[in-house]
């Protein structure tokens, strides 16, 4: 009765590790990147047995050991409290795993560079979400700065603000050093911020000043809080471009309030996460607002736009893309963009200068790598 | 090595009928739900294998019969041209499978009156994706609307301007009668338009005068054009309000520019699908834009919210929302404001009026059922 | 010690009739523009005092006949309300002033085109304020699609909506017949939307189809209201373009929300009173925002632009525009897009159409003239 | 024939130094609030009398030695070349005028203060048009902070950004330190973004560390610019708050793009110069945007609202209402927020305090005075 079966060539199994509402988010795009989603892991087997049940996962393993030791699992999506981050990817990377590591990779340099290198020595894909690199429009701001568009750089403007954490009793297990790291507000969304400002700019910050506060010493299950509510910072760029940085999770109004602003000599490029159709495209004579519309854009950024212009595209459709491009990469081929374990130690590098920066009181160099 | 195997309760098979853009939609939104995907038929046999190929379908059938012959298939999505939707979604239901037919339903009253009172009869689930219904925010308009913050209504205003058929060479199978029906930019947008005005008001048109135009009277493939590119329209609402319609498919700049304003006696309120995150809340002593945030937002309008509040949602997660309402409805429950064949009679119905009242010149009575 | 005294050419000596709101926007734009604030003049000798000594005017007359008396006087402000424009306004033609005169110029068609007659006859400056006009931006739209930018017309959208009689109690003498005339809502306001509509589009509205709603029928200080809270409108223009109009004083959330959309075969433009240092420019390949920047408007807005781009202007400034084109005239120069009474004509012309098809329920032609 | 002849009670008598677009401003300003506008002098008789003829001024000066000698003026306005304010303004003072100053009062803090205790000494008016205070927006927002609507200062953002010397031959005095100072962008646009930041927000830098860049060595008259083009700041403010700003005048697309953020331990306001009708209110529960309506602003916003909600105001209506102020207070009144001399002062020595962080690379007090 039908002519054949059909079957995408290479179905990738996928376990999922930890079941909050990012891992409600990979599985999403896994399963629209026509995963087989074989199996979920969390920090015990009720929890993993909850999360497979919500999500739709083939199987609830014990443990974490257990589901990295499933040789029908392809790759692995780690979505768990930050300083669990490096043990978990460095089993699933020596145990023969493609891996898709949330941010931050790490809380240390050490540990971050150590996971960077060690997926390269196995051969194996290694994969940070920092997902606002697959808005089309970010991809299409990045395509217009590198064909030169806006010229040398002058200035940069970024921020990342939020407001969950801007009640006193606000609280999380980010707010515990012992889970988040160190840093809190910039290696949770200040990596965010610092990876797509030098992935559409295409340049490093080389040196930057910050200063940092924490609001709230105590919140409703946490005394003595180590870690930043806030962060200003002012960079300089490589090609001797400056600018400012403001990050915070206590900035009142703002959920998603993540922006990045490039002057160059030829013009300005603005975008801004939480309306993603758009850049704002800034000349001395003539700015505009470019709507997203496949029609007209790079070929990087058309690739991504699923839909027609007029149609928004949002939050979720750029997780999609950036675990399909995971994925195609684990199939062979090699996406443009692709944020890796360097680009996730590269933001832990500059987490780590936002803190010696701030305890120095001074400026700090950051190395290039 | 795994606890145990958990496999959703009712994993729907569904078949996708079309291969073209909406197809692609319907069968992402499909494997969101979790469905099995499996095959899909098209004009032609090889049509459906490429379909089949691009969409990841099970199965290419030969014919729309074969697909609907095969007993392994629940629900079967109708996603092709305009005059063919009435045959092939009475031939479904006859064959015993729930559907879900693109809008138009037909190109008549007299046919979609017959399919819905099919599916009544039948037993079977019968959806029309009038999709705009599954942004967050327009359904908190819909309930702020019913629970009388805006007060009796007074007036409306509402649009769909679209430029894809601007230029004179623009051309489709919606331009050709045969295949897209009597009505063309009505049918095709004004049916979502009147659809989202009439769900969200909770009121019915009962009276319109319009008039319509042919701007190009030949395109690139098609000559003696005789369905309407433009119509403008005075509507009566049944509490006494007024209000205008425009509806465009040659407006330049716009693309997909579906928007509605209900000004009551307490205030006013303005759902804009190019901007689905926020609904402008009019008052008269302070008015203010909603953003989307899960915490806010009436029961019917949070349980659409997937992500947080400022993380867009878009275009294919109120089309997963649908498909996902209206398997939950396959599956037994009644999800709120799922649009039923019903609904799709409904739109033909003012449509028809529409075509009437250019024709006559008048004002035309439109009946409530 | 000064080299010399310099005194303006001609310094035109002018008086205001009239002591509410308006009058004093004519005074600050009458100032402006160098004049000699002469007097004033109202319905008592006490009001004309308490005005005089509220705007500065140089002198209180005891009527309006004694300020028409007055041979020093050059030019006459009408700031009174609707019902008694006409014979005020006569009056100051037969005395040999030259007139601005607030918008409705009369009630009726016959009174409108017998003062414009009139003005004619004795080679007097008459204006009517239809001070939209002097935006920048509404002659930059002008200028756009006079030179072609948009292409044939085909389609507008206008709405002017307010709410500041939202409120059941909300009260004015415009409510009142006797003295605002047999139109309120499309007389005041909508009277605006069609001049603007007009002078942007250079084209006419040739045929329209209306609904009128009178939403209270009593308020504060009237009761058996005659005249409408709200018009929806369908027209038709002399090139085959159609369109709506949406006219509301008891729109909630809208404080002067007048805008117009003209939809043409090669771009559309849009105009909005609310933001009126832009305009947005609608293309298939790129819409844009123009933001004023007089190096790139065209010479009839760039001449109106006061200040730099980004330093906004705002409705005194228009008006001060207006007064001083007015004051030019009289002068002896022509500026290009004075509103002159026969444009405040045309006004009451569209104004009895407006209120014909609503008693006859159906279609109006209007006369070109 | 008129009843009595009524006169302002005390018209101040003007004089006006300079001739360029800021003594327009000015004068439209004076004229405005009814001064008689006596005369003007500027670097020559000849431009004396060009600029007089142009503005409407009684008489033309020989010099500004002449002027301030005539004893028929009250008060000078101070419109010329930043380097010559100083001098200038003691003059005057020593004349026994009133004066208003353009900003940057003086080039160097040792001159601002010896001119703001020369006012002080002489019981003179001195006032500097930090005119972005007179939006009634920006009131409002101070109201709000004052009345502690935002709770504890967390952070700010601000910025000022344009973009009219972005082109390499882009020239002017300003960019030559003989005429412009040793600072150009932030003396000439960063002193009002710090001026306003500290008039809304109630509290004062005491911190800061700068980085600066000269862009262009050369431009079209002007080899070796020894002033900066950019600056990127981080700022503490008293109450322990961090923030940044951004002072750009090579920031292609912005025209006059002055904007602050404040976040507080209860909620964000922003004030944009380019939108001054509106604030953006940032809640945790529910942001919104308030438009300048009278009836719901708090009094020192209400009383500069010369007109209704939704009749834009602008850029000359603030300067309007800076000089209506300067007038009351020469009149006896002390009208709140008046920027003094004392301001002028305030912001030299933050533009000092910017121009040694930056040289020394490092943080730098600001004494608060």
């Amino acid at each position: 009765m039908t002519t054949d079966v059909i079957a995408p060539a290479n179905t990738l199994r996928a376990g999922i590790i930890g079941g909050g509402f990012m891992a409600a988010v990979h599985t999403h795009a896994a399963r629209a990147a026509r995963a087989e989603l074989t199996g979920g892991a969390s920090s015990s087997a009720d929890r993993a047995r909850d999360a497979a049940d919500r999500l739709g996962l083939g199987a609830a393993f014990d443990s974490v050991d257990a589901l990295l030791a499933d040789p029908g699992i392809d790759v692995v999506h780690i979505c768990t409290p930050n300083s669990t981050h490096a043990a978990i990817a460095r089993a699933a990377l020596e145990a023969g795993k493609h891996v898709i590591c949330e941010k931050p990779l790490a809380t240390t340099v050490t540990d971050a560079a150590e996971l960077t290198a060690l997926a390269a020595d196995r051969g194996l894909v290694a994969a940070v979400p920092f997902v606002y690199r697959f808005h089309p429009m970010a991809r299409e701001a990045r395509a217009r700065v590198a064909r030169g568009e806006t010229g040398r750089l002058l200035s940069v403007q970024g921020a990342y603000l939020q407001d969950w954490l801007a009640e006193p009793h606000d609280d999380d297990w980010r707010v515990d050093a012992e889970l988040g790291g160190p840093s809190r507000a910039f290696a949770d969304i200040g990596s965010h911020l610092v990876d797509l400002l030098e992935f559409v700019s295409g340049e490093r910050i080389v040196r930057l000043n910050a200063s940092t506060r924490t609001v709230y010493a105590a919140r409703s299950r946490h005394a003595d809080i180590a870690t930043e509510d806030l962060v200003a910072v002012v960079v300089e760029l490589e090609s001797g471009a400056i600018g400012t940085l403001l990050v915070s999770q206590v900035a009142a109004g703002h959920k998603n309030g993540l922006s990045i602003e490039l002057s160059g000599a030829s013009g300005s490029i603005r975008f801004e996460q939480e309306r993603p159709e758009q850049l704002w495209l800034g000349r001395v004579d003539g700015s505009s607002v470019l709507e997203r519309d496949p029609a007209r854009l790079a070929p990087d950024a058309a690739r991504l736009a699923l839909v027609p212009a007029g149609h928004p595209m949002g939050y979720q459709d750029a997780f999609n893309a950036f675990v399909a491009d995971a994925y195609a990469a684990i199939d062979g081929s090699a996406p443009d963009g692709l944020p890796r374990f360097a680009d996730g130690l590269r933001a832990v590098r500059l987490t780590e200068a936002v803190l010696a920066s701030a305890a120095s009181d001074g400026w700090v160099e950051v190395a290039a790598a």
